[in-house]
């Protein structure tokens, strides 16, 4: 038996896999709205149907998380994270089809989760299935980490993690998920980036003062105004003591990797509205992938309406997020800025929320890495893009430290995860099951 | 006949003034809502049966101005400044009698527009007709400019100014209003400080962007932030280029002055909830008297709900006031302004709209004042206290090239004008009109 009889039963398996998907994809597991939770029962029902494995519902102070396992005693152990949760569907108008009634149009299977992420749960159990009819055994032991918040932030998965570190073992993770680019290049990353957000205020007199005391009335806008300038330049350099100690800036081979990487700028100037970003060429993709960045998300002060009101207002809000990359770390990151407000005497400045989570990264040299390559180059007939990281945040940090997390899946360039009309290329997902096998595979001895 | 038959005249005649004060505040004139130009009529009406004077209404883009004048060909010209309109009315529930329904309860009138400003009209119409009652005619020429928009910034005074320039000739305007403080002191205003107010923009991305992409997206919310914090530094410095150049510092006279108002810092402790101002003593009389000042009034940006979102906002807005002092002015102001956000490379920040007027002062040793002065503390048996400028803004620029400006009235420290329950005493109705006469009288040759 051969890598095709593997792939002849995954296409032969192609309506039971599109049938246990629209099973999940019709319960409305938003986290968002705390719906759902019935999802992790209907899929420990499908593993337990579907794969052969010691599958169990784990609770947290959230959602439970699902957890799987092989259980053979093969020398390398793969985990797979995913989460079963979705995010909201508003605006429910531009929908074509009903979210959670998943229809099928043209090749393509439509609904929310279809992509993000529960196609490629989906993906990952059938791949395993075939695998396991056609060979007999599984060549490495295989987890899943199903966890039910991935949507709002993962609140409570390091319970799990902390609770269970025997579970949370193995040679290597296969990140959520991941998608091809417009020319049908499959994507891979390695990584994500941390991020520390804090909502931050200043208050004032008891109530808006008229403005004619504007000279000898602390005004808290100019408080947190002057307090932001000082932490970030017009060059874009951020001005905290220290904040760029741990940033570990990219190898040789990092920088030759991203020449590799089309950043396809155009694309994103119509979908933004923008006539530039604020670097070019090489310089852009540094910024975007290595570089740690600081944001003020909101400002909220005084009168917004429309015309004049002449007021020193009673407080200033202000929101602000930093991404970070490895080796940042947020409770480093946050008692660094509190010791730069106490330093430029920014006394009245109060942090009054904040939360984040370190940055997590895969060397490029992984060997997991390079089997997921060739295994996948071959299959898709294109070389992949390696990105070092995305740009945005995920809880990979609980598990990067244990074994190398490595991102890809079912998706297409126009998959719409988050917006109206989340869909997939039913194709995508019948390929993305083959390289999966394919990668089983390659562990056979 | 003396001034002793003119006061008991004025005595005698307290029901009548107090009546047409009433027909007054029964017409809800809110210059907000654009109600009650009926008022101007009434105001007509009054005027021509209590007093021999010429009156007219004159129309402009806005309210009508009513004009009088006494027509008399004495040597001096006295112009009293007031105006019919009034503040709304919130809230509403907080009135123990209806702000329309004038009510005289333990020597106290209520009713919206009982001090401000309608009190000191009536005030103003029954000293003069006390005068000519006892006295015949005149000692001096006086005239009326009674505008009816003044509670929203006068936005249309400047077209009966500069289309009448004739009819706002004279010595010495007294002013639409003032108090005596809580000592009973009767308080006077020589000036209001000008003001520029801007509404200022900067636009991003067409949409809010993930701020992901922070590192690389230029966010207007940063660009806001730092173009604000380059104009005024923590110290309070206005950093704008010139800014200063035209401020004329106080005299050694206006020090000494200075140093006889009772600034009462605790009141406005409580009041305001803080505990201190930026300045203390005399630097903080002198602060708010003398000195310019810059405030933002407002910040809006991005994400202003509970909790986190991470987004570059596709905007970022401020609005913010300058308070002038003699001699700037705002539009000297707002081309600097402009030059600064050139010179600093702010070109991102647009001016949205802009509105403001210049400052007025008239000089502590005006010959008017000591008149006023000299009368009145006589009268009243104390001290005045003489405020070189109130620390708002009114059109009075409008007036001072041409004439001094003073300004005093019939109220209280707890008159409550712009606030529920709005009152006067009616003995200080009365001693006000007492005042006015005698001010009449000291130009008798």
């Amino acid at each position: 038996m051969s890598l095709r009889d593997i792939f002849e039963n995954i296409d032969e398996n192609r309506e039971k896999a599109l049938n246990r998907l629209s099973e999940l994809v019709r319960i409305p597991s938003i986290s968002a709205e705390q719906k759902g939770a019935e999802c992790a029962d209907a899929l420990i029902d499908i593993i337990k149907k579907e794969l052969n494995f010691n599958t169990r519902k784990v609770p947290t102070s959230g959602a439970p998380v699902v957890y799987a396992e092989s259980g053979s005693d093969a020398e390398t152990t793969l985990l797979f994270y995913n989460h079963y949760d979705v995010q909201p569907v508003d605006p429910l108008e531009e929908w074509n089809t009903p979210p959670f009634e998943p229809a099928i149009q043209e090749g393509k299977m439509y609904g929310r989760g279809v992509e993000d992420n529960k196609g490629n749960i989906i993906a990952r159990i059938f791949a395993i299935k075939a695998y396991q009819t056609i060979m007999g055994d599984l060549p490495i032991n295989i987890k899943f980490i199903i966890e039910g918040q991935e949507e709002i932030g993962s609140p409570y998965l390091h319970e799990f993690v902390e609770k269970y570190p025997d579970l949370v073992q193995g040679d290597f993770c296969i990140w959520e998920s991941g998608h091809r680019d417009i020319q049908g290049r499959q994507q891979v990353w390695l990584g994500v980036k941390g991020i520390l957000y804090l909502n931050l205020e200043v208050t004032g007199a008891k109530r808006d003062i008229h403005s004619s005391w504007g000279g000898v009335v602390e005004n808290p806008a100019w408080e947190l105004v002057w307090a932001l300038s000082s932490l970030k330049n017009k060059d874009q350099f951020i001005l905290i003591e220290g904040f760029y100690d741990d940033v570990r800036p990219p190898t040789e081979e990092e920088l030759e990797n991203l020449k590799m990487i089309p950043f396809g700028e155009e694309a994103y100037y119509e979908d933004f509205g923008i006539k530039q970003f604020m670097e070019t060429g090489e310089e852009l993709k540094k910024a975007y992938y290595y570089a740690p960045s600081l944001t003020i998300d909101g400002l909220d002060s005084g009168y917004k309406g429309p015309g004049a009101k002449t007021i020193i207002p009673a407080e200033a809000k202000a929101k602000i997020d930093f991404r970070l990359v490895p080796n940042q770390n947020p409770t480093d990151i946050l008692n660094k800025f509190k010791k730069h407000l106490q330093k430029f005497h920014f006394n009245k400045v109060k942090i009054t929320s904040s939360h984040g989570y370190p940055p997590a990264r895969t060397p490029l040299s992984s060997k997991y890495l390079k089997i997921i390559r060739e295994t996948g180059e071959k299959l898709y007939r294109s070389p992949f893009i390696i990105h070092p990281t995305t740009a945005g945040s995920g809880p990979m940090y609980l598990f990067i430290e244990k074994m190398d997390c490595i991102s890809f899946g079912c998706g297409h360039a126009k998959s719409l995860p988050h917006a109206p009309n989340e869909n997939i290329k039913i194709e995508d997902l019948l390929l993305n099951m083959k390289h999966l096998a394919a990668i089983f595979h390659s562990f056979r001895s």
